[in-house]
């Protein structure tokens, strides 16, 4: 039985409220049940320098969490004067895992920046920025393509969901909250394409080590996740 | 003619949402037009080194500004592995802002940090601050006092509330928002308490020095001001 | 009775050594009574990035303490790798002062560094460096002038001088000094021009709230002794 | 057809150099072809602060790169001031990789740092950092059991060996050396155990995403490498 | 023939000022020429975590310079954040220095500070800083000595001076001035008690090599400098 | 009697592995007896901004030693976000000595980076760092002589190396190792031509100071030293 009462297959109820920011290009404050992140998406004109006159743009993430994000208030990352590892390997997947589905020359030399800010944390803080960071680029894409800069479905060439999935008091579990991550023996995270290619998995033993058929399982209630979630994703700007 | 078409002595549409954050003791999220902030209170047991075994405890502030709350994107401040002069100022104000309506004493050896967090940012950051922050810190007060670890009327001796007010096209206005702040020859903020005393006055001349009379045109926008938002809070705690 | 045995409106004794220092373009030693402060004026032919191109220069200013300035040994900013809040907040203070009564125009693509080291501290240390900064920034605009790189009269448009003033003991004082202001239940700063108009005001209450009346009386005590600043500075540099 | 004409379920030369260092409790110089780590073992009487009079230990890991291991010179971490967001990411992975064959509380409150510093870099450093690393953790276990500190077979529960595989020029491949990394399309790390369980997945699809039947493909070849690295880690202690 | 027409063996005008500092136990400016360094001693009752219950204290020195003691103004250490490889060498040198004629265990568990601060440079700033370093060093064991704290004479063992020497146009001189430092080809410093043994030795050849017979002369200068030197500091706390 | 038993005048053995690194220019471990250095040369194209356009060159060192190159594990300077003042003043010696006998000019306007990292420690790193730093130089000077990038006789001018020399037990000693190094009371570095010229002198004394007598008898052995290594540098490139 799942602290939540979810059955074992079942994600949090996820919502998206896009142009949540009056300012940025794109913005979507997404959450996953308690997990609320706001997500915007910042063009800037130019490139990082080792793409100048590459004729190519770029799409980078960052993250962040507020300080009483979490149950017991976190050290402010700009006052301890430094970036956590934990911080710095999720703003690198969010990142990686929003190109996987961007063309880059087709963007051309600008940049955009999918900022992901955790205004309230339960687990799964970067499954739920990924996802809601598509649609904070896919409005900022919207926003070049009436201004003539770009077309929208030459850059964005599909969807991109992420989920959460772990081995919870011995069962496989789909979006696991705060509550379950914690006591997870197994622990991974799935990045998946509208066409269900696979972007990114990570998998980790919290406790023993897992088999292949856990691993499966997993990845089985992982495609099934992603694939709502891009319906999702397909409803929520298709409105 | 104000930009946003106000009268001089108008502010902007001013809320209140209590207990917007799941974790935090206190919380709320405060609105000054487009201009949203979000304060939490956060209890920790332990005091600053300097007032172990002082019997007195503290109440200390933290702000920051997500990257696209503004116009242009500003550089994530954990990432440049810094908080800026402007942050500090601005933190180191509603600190003392608050404290000067919290007996310290009679909080006791505890610390209650109010973390001021801008998503959205149009003008008056700080009077936003301290004006939901002072809330945020009503509510962690209630809540100790739910637990018996205090009397909040002997902790909170008074409500406290701020304003900006500033010269605009040659006139005295009230809280300025940002393209009035851009412009104003005079920026002025107050902060003052229910009782109408002074508990910080910063006049900064952008353009030409202002006189004395001026000055005290700006004063008395404020006292109007601040009485209307203390009015708010206590509508808002009434509830 | 104040520590000093002043009258309420007595500043302390206020002296300036011009060309303190050999390598400095302007340079002033400035005294209120035992705090000390070593201003030095620094041309730099170019501009910070955001004024490359627009004709205009700058005047910006940094503000350091030596260790043991005070009476017991402070943290030497360098080794711990940043400057406090406190810090920036003096300079940025410092900076707009100047600012205030300089042309940047009339300068043109150049910038001056008003250095303020303070090099024994007894209260003011603020009001010292802004007083004693516009010797050095005169010092170095005579400099120029020398060279034919810009008309004095033009750049400079007025004095600029500060000082503190508070409520010690219930009475209104003018230039509290460390004993003073460690007491005070109010502190303020005030930087006037020589033609009376106010630049900056900042006033605190330490413990209490003050109010209007008290805030007033404070102004008076101010522009009095702001008054006397600048003819002492007109005396310094007539010579 | 691979750069290096190995076939594609075939490793690089890999060795093992126990005793590398005088001074360290344990170490080896682990060689994956031209790719050189040196992992040494050091035994600390104290843990981190959180597990402070919980009587268990602790193991972790740093993970470096000397500046020129690499083709082009690197700028040096420690003169950049900060360990970049790659090397925390790495160091995390090694550190839960060794963690997840060892008994904390077997081990007692000591900490055990395994230090991985790249002294030549061909692709595949933090898999040759998590093998080697295994028996610098085994031979400082050793070094405990010897001076009647621990039962080594209590602390150690089961090798760990790791190995990246990944998609080049369309066909699953092992142990990518720099070449092969860097036009890799997809390139996945698998930590596991002697047992065979996973502790650790991670995969990326560098261009196009992978599919569930590539993915297994890659979780295959890794699952044999471990195997022949795990008896290689035994030949090596068994001498 | 020297730019400043002195013959080759004899030193600037070297003065001491003493109690320059109000707060400092013990201070003193030095100047050698015109190079000006104000050093102060503090005294803090606490020693270095390695000194813990060792019975014996500590004696340190931190060195900075203004940002414009230079010809060129120079980026304030404490605004980018670090001190640069000359500051520390150079504080290091200092503290070796002193420490070499203090009996740490007469002292006791204290730590006091020198701090050397320099206020205008004009070459020579280390050799002053010692030297004026010890002044300072002395009046602050003599202020703990009227507290019977400790004996002087126990705790301070000897002089200690330093001295710089180099070789300009080909000839070894004393004492160089930022004219020839900059021109000379080696540059020696050294460091010497008022016994005549030699503390600290450092040679550098700026351009070609030096011989043994060029590095005797420079000793042979030193040793006549530092007893003067020595005789200066004696006439300066005999008074 | 040296704990290791040797002469006093007898170095430890020494030896140079040239090519060590696949990837650097230059490369060179270098041990001298226990103490273990990786040497490596980086060439770049580009030279430091202040000989932008000067047609000069640049050759420069750092210095890094892994965390448990020593006794005890050291933190890592990469971890804790800087590096050290020893490290820097180190780094600069390596530095200052090689530029010695480079002629910069003949080098054109590029830089070479010598990296120094202690694999393991064991006194006189410094020493092993310039010697084996000077071949590692020597390989990438070779290696831009076979790119008809320089002439290596007009570059290099002569050999540069380095040894250690101090009183121990009262009698003066070369090469201390850091059982001697950690009891010496008199610990001098000397940097040698191969044509016997003085590049750099450092003497500190740890304990009492050393009188000119006993300094010279340094001076001799380290002259005897030096041209061993010159000797021995000239038999590792002539093969």
């Amino acid at each position: 039985m799942r602290p939540s009462g979810r059955p074992v297959n079942q994600m949090r109820k996820v919502s998206f409220e896009r142009n949540f920011s009056k300012h940025a290009e794109g913005s979507c404050l997404v959450k996953f049940g308690d997990t609320h992140v706001l997500c915007t998406a910042s063009l800037e004109e130019k490139t990082p320098p080792w793409l100048r006159n590459s004729g190519k743009g770029w799409v980078t993430a960052e993250y962040g969490m507020l300080p009483r994000a979490t149950g017991d208030r976190m050290k402010r990352e700009a006052a301890s004067g430094k970036q956590g590892g934990r911080t710095q390997e999720i703003q690198r997947l969010i990142g990686r895992s929003l190109r996987a589905v961007v063309d880059l020359t087709a963007l051309g030399e600008k940049q955009i920046t999918i900022d992901c800010d955790v205004i309230q944390a339960d687990g799964g803080t970067r499954t739920a920025s990924v996802t809601g960071g598509w649609i904070a680029l896919y409005d900022c894409l919207k926003w070049m393509e009436t201004r003539s800069m770009i077309k929208l479905d030459k850059v964005l060439k599909d969807h991109v969901a992420a989920i959460s999935c772990g081995i919870f008091a011995n069962q496989p579990v789909i979006d696991l909250d705060y509550l379950e991550d914690s006591a997870a023996e197994t622990d991974a995270n799935f990045v998946m394409t509208g066409a269900g290619g696979i972007v990114e998995v990570q998998g980790t033993a919290e406790g023993k080590p897992f088999s292949r058929e856990e691993f499966l399982q997993l990845l089985s209630l992982a495609e099934a996740g992603t694939q709502e979630l891009v319906a999702m994703q397909k409803a929520a700007i298709g409105g």
